[in-house]
């Protein structure tokens, strides 16, 4: 997958680690343990797993600090997991290459195309978009009038962006995902009809927010729908009207937040949870998956269940649940005890 | 957003308000109270918040009744919340303009394309599709064979409409969202291979329906799945085969109805609800997020859970369960204390 | 909606059945019971429901072994859900027209077209795709380059599938579904950050799975995320990197599996339901709706809840949940009863 080659030693600025082996050692590939062949570096999460290494085919490892030595040569590293990450990042890089707008796309009126793009056929580009340099569009990417585009930016295939929505630079958007569809608000007369509330404001996608595939992130009702710097969303992950997603927070797939929610930085909320309008989740907070959060939570605050409580709780109470048809029956029991007993007193 | 300007008096129409002040002032936006300026007018939901007046930098407000004069410019009406969104409704309005069909869109056999229109590029319209006057469709929509589509239609981006199935007038589709996917349907052999079953049916949408970004309304397997008249459904819904939504429905993010269920009017399913199939659903039932519900329920019934309980039982049984951990305890302790008293008795 | 015709002998050996009546009855459509009419053949899947045969319109009926006669030309078989499926599909069955590549799709180099194939406008192909016998793609299909296509697929409109991943043949994947999204793999240094762990991997779809609308199957980190042959997978499901789901599995709309779980064959997971990763769940497991999985499962387990128990203890667990304000007030008023014993004694 690359062809490109690194020095050991390169690879080790890069992971922040420290050699044990040939530093001119050359690498030009990435692969697991298991697959790994000439040319490969590999990686190692725990010390304990060193004998993994016996059989390695590949040419050289990252691992923890604790090993200091092998039969192949190390890059030696605080955190393997997140070296290998950074290493195999560079390894893939390639240099931007501009394919320009395909002359099957559509890009409207006062729309200024940089010669760094590459935009595919059947993208459909509004009229004053703003567009940074390098993006990449797939094919079926629908950006709306007045939408703002940074840097560096990719969007993959079916992605559409509305009407005066801002992404910043580095921004990953997987196939298919909707950014500024309306807030789902009405109003509701006496009679049971609804009237729709006009959603005038727009969504902010700040620098390397990556965003999964199918997912809905809904304009604001007036203002801002905000995703922070850094935080990463999985796949069918439901944003609501003005809420604002706090920087490197983490939200696995098919979560849904209400409207007007605040989630502080490094929040990270489990799969399926779903989070009610109008709270604010401090700064660290985790949910397990599946919960349902109706309140506010401090930062720090590690929750789960629905209706969620602090994790400890939810697990005693869970264990607890399972428990409830014997604990019935030795209600049941205890109750007639104690009614003999009264009835002999 | 608007430049178009009207009289405090004729939103004061509109609205079904009273007017305290210049009732010929001319209003040109909406904006809420914080933001508003010069033109515009804003709403105040409670009496009691009318200290948020103070620092008014706009033109006029719609309050509720209790208010009888401020500083500013009033209109006085009864759910001020109701009567901002037809006001602000009014001010964004805007006539229909026709782009026609863009040339890089395509259009089938035997569909009649009316004058007033706007489709964008990369549109598909399938064969002897009906097109009713002033529909807007956005790039990458997709429309099969025989599809019908009402006046003032809005179709956003990526959204597809297969084979047969027809939409009302005035309906709204956010992006993404497919109506008429096949139902899920297969019969399973001895030998645990599954066989589809044909969906030979329809979608049917009326009137004033709005359905959020990236939902699934499946096809018939025969018949119709009819989403009726006022209906609003939100993101990432899923509706299955068959089912039946009462006139003016609310169906919050991420909600999945199985086959052949039948809500009535006015029910509201909160997000990540779960129903089940072949159930009916009375007029104006409410169910409280992440519930899942198995059971026909009653005009009227509020619920909760999954599996759902009245709300009351729902919210009761929701604190006893976070303080199962103690009645363990408890039940622990007297089982122990009764040991002792049968032993002494 | 079919003009062949076929003789209800044909179609007994289609449904490996038995004829009561003129083997030389032809048939010439589908229907249910209800609706009918000349040359439609209907089914009745219960014994029991003779009875709703009395006022049949149509012209032959497929039933169950125990009915032996009736007013009409019947074909009895073991199980008639089955038989309609297969005869239905039968009649239905039309031969494959092949359009060609319409004029506004897009084809990448060194992708060789057949002859044999109906590529829809604003169909984007990628580079070296390997292309097989009559494919149908829908209008606004995008495949990345080095995909492969087996014979008789149907994509419909607006899927995705990216680069290097495979289908096998016969699959069909309803509107908006994105295959080979990037997996949510992420490393998370010491201030917070988090780094993009490569997705390297791709899917794999074997033979005759189907997949809903606007789901997501992301690719592998390393390796394979693997749908077998058979599954069918409803809509708005979220399958993670490196998952593998067996043959012929059934997976419910709404579920979310995590990262690198194996689903054995013949596996049920019911809506909403949730699985945690790098677990297994055995052959023929079934998860009732809106569970949470968090634990390996032996073959043939059923379980329900969240977190899952056995379905049996779910089933109890819940009804004493609903039960669990009375066992509040019995407990404290046992625990004052037992203290004046204790107290008399």
């Amino acid at each position: 997958m690359s062809n490109k080659s690194y020095s050991l030693e390169e690879l080790a600025q890069v992971a922040m680690g420290e050699i044990a082996g040939d530093s001119q050692l050359q690498i030009t590939g990435f692969a697991p343990l298991e697959t790994a062949g000439e040319g490969d570096i590999s990686f190692l999460v725990k010390a304990s797993e060193v004998e993994k290494l016996t059989d390695f085919k590949g040419s050289a490892v990252i691992v923890p600090v604790d090993i200091t030595e092998a039969a192949v040569p190390l890059i030696r590293v605080k955190d393997p997991y997140l070296a290998s990450a950074r290493i195999h990042g560079l390894l893939l890089e390639k240099p931007f290459v501009a394919s320009g707008v395909h002359p099957q796309a559509c890009v409207g009126e006062n729309t200024a195309v940089p010669e760094q793009i590459s935009v595919a056929a059947f993208v459909s580009i509004g009229e004053r978009v703003k567009l940074g340099e390098r993006i990449t569009m797939e094919s079926g990417v629908v950006l709306g009038d007045d939408v703002e585009v940074g840097d560096d930016v990719l969007l993959k295939a079916n992605v559409s962006i509305a009407n005066g929505c801002k992404l910043g630079k580095r921004v990953i958007i997987q196939p298919g995902t909707v950014i500024g569809s309306d807030g789902y608000g009405y109003a509701t007369d006496d009679r049971g009809f609804h009237t729709k509330r006009p959603q005038v404001g727009i969504v902010q996608i700040d620098d390397d927010v990556e965003i999964g595939a199918n997912c809905c992130v809904d304009r604001a009702a007036y203002g801002v729908t905000h995703i922070k710097s850094g935080s990463k969303i999985d796949n069918l992950v439901q944003i609501a009207h003005n809420v604002v997603v706090g920087e490197n927070s983490l939200i696995v797939s098919q979560v849904g937040i209400s409207g007007s929610t605040t989630l502080g930085r490094n929040v990270v909320l489990g799969g399926q949870v779903g989070v009610t309008g109008h709270i604010n989740l401090g700064d660290g907070v985790m949910v397990g998956a599946q919960s349902g959060v109706h309140n506010n939570q401090k930062p720090g605050a590690k929750i789960g269940g629905s209706p969620a409580l602090p994790i400890k709780n939810y697990v005693r109470a869970a264990i607890q649940h399972g428990k409830l048809p014997e604990m019935a029956r030795d209600l049941r029991k205890l109750k007639k005890e104690v009614a003999e007993l009264k009835s002999k007193n």
